[in-house]
């Protein structure tokens, strides 16, 4: 799992081996994705007639794997939708968990085409030691805080695997389609397994690659292809689980990729399109951008559930500063903006390119204070989670239910 | 998988080291089983007050797990349940298909419990080279033969996983929670796996195992324990799986036992009882006891499609004879019941002790010719497959969905 200088990229782990973070580059190597270079930025913004959002046009979402499939059908009507998910191991979500569901609503908005999320709550259960029916509870939750990023239910469906496994056959029709794809040696290649790992782990990576064929929703897609209206059912007797292709999009972070590279590999023998990624930077923890933002430490990362004094009591006693030591030292050399976490926040967060180019040269310089930087920061992320907070509570059980029904949505 | 002696026993092989066939002594000592003993039959009798079924009277059931915790249960008035089940490879059962179905029926009959039965399509998917929904099919058709044994509806519930799977979370949750308590080397050590075998075989010793488990069946034994009435519908919110535990006995031939070695290592673990099991040898290939009969040869087997013709040329062409050579031979020698196929067959199928000793008796003696036991085979046989064929016919799509569909069972 580990490139020769030592970072580690697991779908369960990740560990840059230099102070400087993961090497994006070589991990684009590694995984034999692509960048996304500023030429495919460009077809983007033609096809879709304004500019990509801030986290493409930044380099966030930093590589890819044929996203120019994904324009093509695009621009000649074809059909495609979106695809992705969350292992719901905490009760809470960090705003860096926000980051592919935010573009990915952006794209669904875009484009107009379906979405669905899925909820891994067998995989969290498989590696975590933590009770069956708290993870399944836990799934529902995240489901409201990622409801509350603002899909659109006519057009997107969220699903816990401990559910919807037995709610659809079509769906472990297409897990097993997958499993009988991949030997336990490749399995063990990709995803670093060994022989003391349960059984359930080693089959799991079919059930996170399943959702990437539209086979696995015939109440959304049908069973002659795209429509909604012939697959309002799922089939019970028959089965016709890889004859419906439809382009797949994933927007997720880049220790995903394991998963989808398995996918891709097996989906011309399934006789099934490969999906398409989109694959984003992993969200800095507070304390720098060595590791992801971690649920388990509480003083990582902030929470959706934080109040506003949480938010400026973190910001301001654990973001990593790029500042000079003393604010003489600060006016003189100036602040560095690449390590610096809340600059790196305000890349994510702040969607204004002017005023984020303002801050950065004003860091750079020794202008602006890491007090006034972070002050910026805080106004931000207060903002997007109490906002975040408001439409939360809006969320009744019975909207969570019409999301995570299977049923037709609009095409 | 083999013993020192060389005998190869797994779910998917069994071939004998001798001419003898199978060593089930020293089968039940690998395995860990034990030898139905006659004090366990006369307490099976007295338990029942009549005598035990004469697939278990004469030894062809000759192994078991637990079936005094079985017969305790009963004595104390607990509920228990059968489990069964078929892997659906070939359109057409043989006749020593039924024998696990038979003596299934009448455990049912007796004990008056509930019974589901399994039909591995899954499982068949993964190792066979056939489309999903061809053996979606067979397993459709396989449950016909199996109804036809004369099962009733209102106490048996048949399905096969690849629609069963999503239908009821619950069943899905049961497999990853047994999944979750078995490693790669465990799986590998009892079913001999490889690193190139596929993910899917690897996992699915899972989901032999669930249906040990009540819990898989909330439909018939509801959340709370025994009782169809608060199963009737899968609560697809919450997770219970492993509250209701039911005592579950199996009724299989001895080559499925590592299934349920697996299973009732994770039992306890999972707080519930382990399944008990009642196991049978092989039936016989008519060319005679070193293998299994095998449905991918069709004069190795008397099939329950077969005419009477095909019967009668079949066992007078293809049954092993235990007899002499010539007729002078055989009436100074007489003939050899051990390794005569026609003989063991009766022994199978023919359900009158008296008659059987006769024959027995005036076959060794050599006072009964060949020609005369096949002829008593083939009346038997006969009667047996077109009584078959004639339940058989009535099977409805109706009746077959009567039986398959998940539903409170009569307890």
């Amino acid at each position: 799992m580990a490139t020769e200088d030592g970072d580690i990229v697991t779908p369960w782990d990740v560990k840059a081996a230099s102070d400087s973070g993961v090497d994006y580059g070589k991990l684009i190597e590694r995984f034999g994705c692509s960048k996304i270079e500023p030429s495919l930025l460009e077809r983007f913004e033609k096809a879709i007639g304004r500019p990509p959002h801030h986290l493409l046009r930044r380099g966030i979402f930093f590589a890819h794997r044929d996203l120019e499939q994904i324009l093509t059908m695009y621009e000649n009507g074809k059909p495609f939708y979106l695809y992705t998910g969350r292992g719901p191991s905490s009760s809470s979500l960090h705003v860096g968990h926000l980051i592919p569901f935010i573009l990915t609503k952006w794209i669904q908005d875009v484009f107009n085409v379906p979405l669905v999320i899925q909820l891994t709550d067998d995989e969290k259960f498989l590696w975590k030691n933590i009770p069956m029916d708290e993870i399944i509870k836990l799934a529902r939750e995240n489901a409201k805080d990622i409801i509350a990023v603002g899909f659109d239910s006519k057009k997107t469906f969220i699903f816990n695997n401990l559910t919807y496994m037995g709610q659809c056959p079509e769906f472990y029709r297409t897990v097993v389609s997958i499993q009988r794809m991949v030997t336990f040696n490749q399995a063990r290649g990709i995803f670093g397994f060994t022989d003391n790992d349960c059984i359930g782990k080693i089959a799991f990576p079919a059930v996170q690659a399943a959702p990437c064929f539209s086979s696995a929703f015939p109440h959304i897609f049908g069973h002659d292809g795209v429509g909604g209206a012939k697959g309002s059912e799922c089939d019970t007797k028959k089965a016709a689980p890889m004859q419906m292709s439809v382009g797949c999009l994933i927007p997720c972070a880049i220790d995903q990729d394991p998963y989808f590279r398995m996918t891709r590999d097996v989906a011309p023998r399934l006789g099934m399109p490969k999906p398409a990624l989109l694959l984003s930077a992993f969200f800095p923890a507070l304390q720098g951008s060595v590791t992801k933002m971690s649920a388990s430490d509480p003083n990582s990362a902030i929470f959706l559930t934080d109040t506003p004094k949480q938010i400026r009591t973190k910001i301001n006693k654990y973001a990593f500063s790029g500042g000079g030591a003393t604010i003489e030292e600060h006016r003189a050399k100036g602040g560095n903006c690449d390590v610096d976490v809340s600059f790196q926040y305000l890349r994510f967060f702040l969607d204004d390119d002017e005023r984020l180019e303002q801050i950065r040269k004003d860091y750079t310089s020794g202008e602006l204070l890491t007090g006034n930087l972070k002050k910026e920061l805080i106004a931000i992320l207060t903002n997007l989670v109490t906002q975040h907070q408001r439409r939360r509570a809006q969320i009744t059980e019975a909207v969570l239910d019409e999301f995570m029904t299977p049923r037709p949505l609009e095409l």
